[in-house]
Parts: structure tokens; sequence; C-alpha cells
């Protein structure tokens, strides 16, 4: 069971919590806990931290922030304990969670399940703070946010578990996000396939760090809210889904930003120079295409790039000495919206639908890219809710 | 150097701190820093775990509770990177500090300082998270309030280090609480025992187990304000004062309580089974006195107690067996008043001087202790101020 900073940010919510692992450990079940943060403590954390030092040396960062899962996770066992369920506490250095020695973004290496294993089989229910580990050199490192997903998972995979409940403030998995469309439903079940494809294209329910690892490792996912007692939405793998829906979700991505080089002379490998430079100052790239001009001799090149690096990005190409182009033109005001379903792979005719469907209200299409499993279109910010609600609609996904 | 929560109750306060770190590293000495949590960190994170579960586990509450001197140890390590200082924050289990298992009041067993040396020789500055240390089964302890003194001064032990700079709100040791006498005299030395007897009678300068290990390992202590720039007093060995004062201080307890148990049946090793049985309740007994009365059958006995511990007291001893006594009497209206001075040793008349000067003033003594360098009596806790300042004129310490 994963509970996220919402799910814990006070005493009486962890008090909630705790009554359902209660539940689960009453039910005969081996159970073990990962928590977040209560919510505001890490934003607190890392408020001190960015103040101190701007430019901080990641590894104290970590060892700062990496007191708020600490914090939860004591008081949850202590609770646990209150109630009369055998718990205790583990940090990430003492499960151990083995990582890299990334900090502020460490990747699990390895997670040590003898102790926590004799524990549960002891009855004990095993409070983890979630979002950190420890690396070789014995210092704490964190995940990066949305880390404690990430541990969960991956400790439901070493130890083989049944399930991997991350318990959450939405309800599970819906086919669009239900600010925006009413009639949104929320799904049974969906692949991890189009899990992952959704948590990188905008849905905010799972980190795509934590799908990747459930996908790997076969780790049965649940998503379901903390608040409520219904089922949620089971990720797990395409074999146990019978009846495959065309398209299971629709997501967008409004913190995507435009970019356009214009008049690119066109030379053999230019494409290659432009994205080796980018990735080399860290920064990704997700939607590229290129239009050449009648003589061929200067090409347009535009991507997209996270809002957030747009500056970086411009201020790279503009000292780039070995690429030769007329002007940068950059678009804050582009949303990505994209239909996921892993029905599309034996269905015909699904992008059709969906560009008939914008050009029908009017929305013009400015990039498109496409995997086996979804389609993505760069549209204008301002017709996102009109666009998703008639994609919805145009694909049969509103609910009766 | 160690800073207490006052000292780094925010992040300019913080700031503050580093700055005097970086004066000690400048000039050329190899530093290593305790922190305590900011101040009201501690409270916030007892109150909780108190309100979640009042019978706490002790392990759960050190694993909550620790988590604030490890905040305050990263933000103090950045602050220093940030003003060009090499530092790096150490948490209990990483440097390490090996104490026995009893949470909540572990006790120091051993401090690991192989890569603490090799780092400072290498020009970093050690930044300790205090008050905490780590248990032979893995988990954290923390080392009681006030722990943060004690981790220091044993590191100091550990590394042979030149000097233990306590930082804290006041200036230093006084001849007496400068709030209550203001001719009270800042002390430019106070020995080990002195120190000792002032902390364990209410002077809340330093921690009293700190200061039995800095006298067992003859550190060097400086008590001083981290908020001022004048040197403090200095805790040293006998031999290093020259001309030795009588008294050196005047020192008050308020948190005392009397009990006295009438009619007492006087049979041989009464007194014994009484205060075992207290002792088995985790109760200090401090002054005793027993008078018989007439016919010597029967017997009054007075003692102190810590006034917490006054109900727990009336408890056991109204639930002994063993013990046959008319009645229970409590007053927590006392105070403890000492005068401390190691020169007492080789001068009389300094108790004579003591129940002179409070008859003068016409206060009643209730209770007489003395070991070899203190005179405590307990009286009326309405008469503390005159008492003190009564006092601290008659033994000359005034400021002239």
């Amino acid at each position: 069971m994963k509970f996220g900073g919402t799910s814990v940010a006070d005493l009486s919510k962890i008090r909630n919590v705790a009554k359902r692992v209660k539940q689960e450990a009453d039910a005969g079940n081996q159970v073990s806990v990962f928590v977040s943060a209560m919510a505001g403590t890490t934003d607190q954390l890392v408020g001190w931290v960015e103040e101190i030092s701007p430019l901080h040396d990641a590894r104290e960062y970590d060892t700062v922030v990496s007191a708020g899962e600490q914090i939860t996770a004591g008081l949850l066992a202590l609770t646990l304990q209150d109630l009369g369920v055998p718990a205790r506490s583990w940090l990430g250095w003492q499960i151990p969670v083995r990582t890299n020695q990334v900090h502020s973004a460490a990747r699990i290496e390895e997670i040590g399940t003898e102790e926590v294993v004799k524990r549960m089989e002891d009855g004990v229910v095993c409070i983890m703070a979630g979002f950190q580990g420890i690396s070789e050199d014995n210092r704490i490192t964190t995940l990066g946010r949305g880390g404690t997903d990430t541990s969960a998972v991956a400790l439901a995979a070493a130890l083989g578990a049944d399930r991997c409940d991350i318990y959450t403030d939405v309800e599970g998995v819906y086919t669009a996000d239900p600010r925006i469309v009413p009639g949104a439903r929320k799904l049974e079940k969906v692949t991890y396939e189009e899990m992952l494809e959704m948590a990188s294209l905008g849905a905010k329910v799972l980190q795509t760090r934590s799908v990747a690892m459930a996908m790997n490792h076969k780790v049965r996912v649940q998503v379901l809210s903390s608040f409520t007692n219904k089922p949620g939405t089971m990720v797990v793998d395409e074999d146990e889904i019978v009846e495959k829906q065309v398209v299971s979700g629709i997501a967008y991505a409004k913190n995507e930003a435009k970019v356009t080089l214009v008049g690119v002379k066109n030379t053999p490998g230019i494409a290659s120079d432009i994205f080796l430079l980018l990735a080399d100052g860290n920064i990704n790239v997700d939607m590229i295409i290129q239009n050449e001009t009648e003589d061929g001799r200067k090409t347009d090149l535009t991507f997209t790039v996270v809002a957030n690096d747009i500056d970086k990005a411009k201020d790279i190409l503009a000292g780039a000495q070995n690429i030769d182009f007329d002007t940068v033109l950059t678009d804050i005001n582009v949303v990505k919206i994209s239909v996921i379903g892993v029905g599309m792979r034996s269905h015909a005719g699904v992008a059709a639908t969906m560009f008939k469907t914008l050009a029908d209200k009017g929305i013009n299409i400015q990039v498109i890219s496409t995997s086996e499993i979804k389609i993505s279109v760069l549209i204008e910010a301002e017709y996102t809710e009109l666009a998703v609600r008639a994609l919805h609609t145009a694909y049969g996904l509103d609910a009766a």
C-alpha cells in the first residue's frame, strides 16, 4: 500500500490511513506500506534549501528533504500500534533501498527484503519511508518528486507481492480528466503501456517511472482513493484485459512549448547536431517535424520541449557555433492532446477520426507524433477543453 | 562547536551560525559542528507523537523526533557551502554515534571518528546532527532532551579536540541567574565539578550528562552566546584555576517537591525499602531527612523528588504493602537553593554563613543537604529571589 502526501496530510488523515491498513492486516494479508511526507512538508523543506542555497548540493538537499517521509513513517507506525496492530517503521537506509548516486533523482538498484520478509511473516506491518534510499557512499538519496510510487512498486516487485495499491486523492484512472469532461468514466482496468503513455502525457495519477517498473516486473498496481471505499483502477498486463478498447483515454499536457528554427541550412546530419546539443543540455525533446523549403537548401525545424526548459533551449541554440539558421521562434501557448489505447494496434482509422474531429471544431493541428498505442497532436492551448471533450465523444468514451 | 535550537531557529539565524563557523575555519582550525533542531521543531514532532500515541513506542518516537536535527544539519552544511566553506552533514547513524538501546534516553557507547578525521584533515567542516545515534539493531536512538551537548562533548573527547564551544542564548555561566540578581557576574572559568553541581541544581546552561562526560575526558568546554561576540565561560579542570573562589555561584531549582511520610514504623531497613521502591519506579530522590519520634518506634521521613514525579511517588507509596506509615504529606511549593564552590573544601564557615543569611531574612530552612562542594537547602518557593540575592551578597559575589 502506498499513501501520498494528501492522504497523510495531518494526524486525523494518518489515523484514517491506519484504519485502512488495519483492514488489510485483519483480512489476513501481509502488508507493507510506503508513505510520502505530510502534504506541504516537502515544499517547506525544499523552500528552505532553495532559499539558503540556490545552487545547492543535491546530497544535502536529499538529507534535508528525506526527513519528511521519516516523520510520516514513524507517526503511522505509532498510530497502527495504538490500534493494536504490530508495526514498525523503516527508513530508506534501513530497508535498505540501494540506489545509484544521482542525488535528488536517484534510481533504485536493489531492495533488501530479507528482514522485511521476516517481519511480515511475524505479522508485523512494515511502514516504509518512501522517496528515499541510500547510495554506495552511505548517504541518503531521494528518488525525485513522486518517487514514493516508485519505492512502492519496487518493493512489491522485490517481494513478489500480489498487488501494489497506490492510494491517492482520485478514485482511479479516468478516460479523461473529469474536471474537463463531465462524462469521463473510471476505467476498471488499464494496461501498463496505456498507463505509461497516460502518465507521460499529462495524467498525473501515477509517476512514469513507477509504471515502467510495474510493467517490467509485472506488478499488478491498483490506483484508488484514500478518501472513499470504492475499488479503483487496476493497472495490469494486456493479457488480463479480454475486451480491449480501441481508445482507452484522452490525455492533455499543458507544460509544452514549441520551438521553430527557421531557415536552417540543410546539411547532412544537421538535425542530429541540433538534438545532440539539446540532449547535452539535459533538454528532452518530444515531438519533431521538419519541412523542406522549395529549393531544398534550407529547412524549418519544429519541436517541443517542456515549457520550463524553453529559455535554456533558446540559449543553447543561440550559442551554437556549428548550426546555421535564420531565426528561432518559440510558443508556450500550446497543449499536447493525446488519444491512447492498445486496441489501436489492430484498428485502422483511429488517427483519421482524431484529425477529422479536430478539423470539424475548427482546431488547427500544429505538430503530430504517433507511437504504436497513441497519437498526439499539438494545438493552441485555448482549445484544450473543446478538443478533449470532442475526442472523448468521438471515440465513444462518454458514460451512458 | 555546538549550536542549540534558539541559535538555529530560522534561516537567518542559521546564516549567522554559518558565519561563526566560517570564522573558525578561516582561522585555520579544524572544525566540526553539532546542531540541534530548529527551535520549536522538536516540540511539534513530540506533540504529534504524543497526540497520536500517548503510550508511544520509544523507537518510533526517536525516528520521528530525530528528523529535526537532520533538517538543521543539512541546512547548515548548505549555508556554509554557499559561503564557500567545504562542508557536509552527518547523521547519527552515518558518523556513527553508537549508543545503547535505551530509546529516547540513550547513552553514547562509541563514536566512530575515522571518516570525520579524514574529512577534517581535507579541510571539510563536518556538520553533525546532534541528539541522535544508532543502536546495535540499526535503529535511530535519541539521547534525551539536551542531548546535543552530550553529542558535542563526546565527539570532542573522541577527537581529542582542543576545545568544545557550546553556543547558547546566554553569554556564559553566571554567579547567579541574572534575571534575579542584577549584580550577577559572568564567570571567566568554572571547574567541572562546580558546573556539574550547577547543572544538576537548576542552572540550565549545560546538561548534566555533558558536563560529567567533559569532566571524565578532560574536554575543555566553553559556554558562550551565539548572539554576541564576547568570550564565554570556560569549564575546565580545577588545576587551571589559580585563585579559587570559596563560593562560585548560587543556584536554585524550582521543580522540586517535598514528600513527608508521617509515622513510619521504625524497623531496620525501612528507609532502604522505601527508596528501593521509588527507584524501581524510576523516581529519583534527592534530599532526605529522617526525624525520630520521642519513643523511637515511629519516624517521620522527608525527601524531595522532581515535581513531575510527585503523583507517581504518592501512588507507589500508597500501594506499598510492606511499608507501614500513618499518612503522606506533599508540598510542591518549595525551592532548592544551593551555594556551590570548590573552595569550600578548604574554607570553614560556608554553611554557617548560608544559614545565618537566610535566618536574618526570616527564611525557614526545611531540609538541608550537602556535598563536598555545595550546600543545598529547601525553602518555601516565594522566598526564592530574596534568598538568592541575599546569598549572592553574603558571599561577596556582587559585581563591584
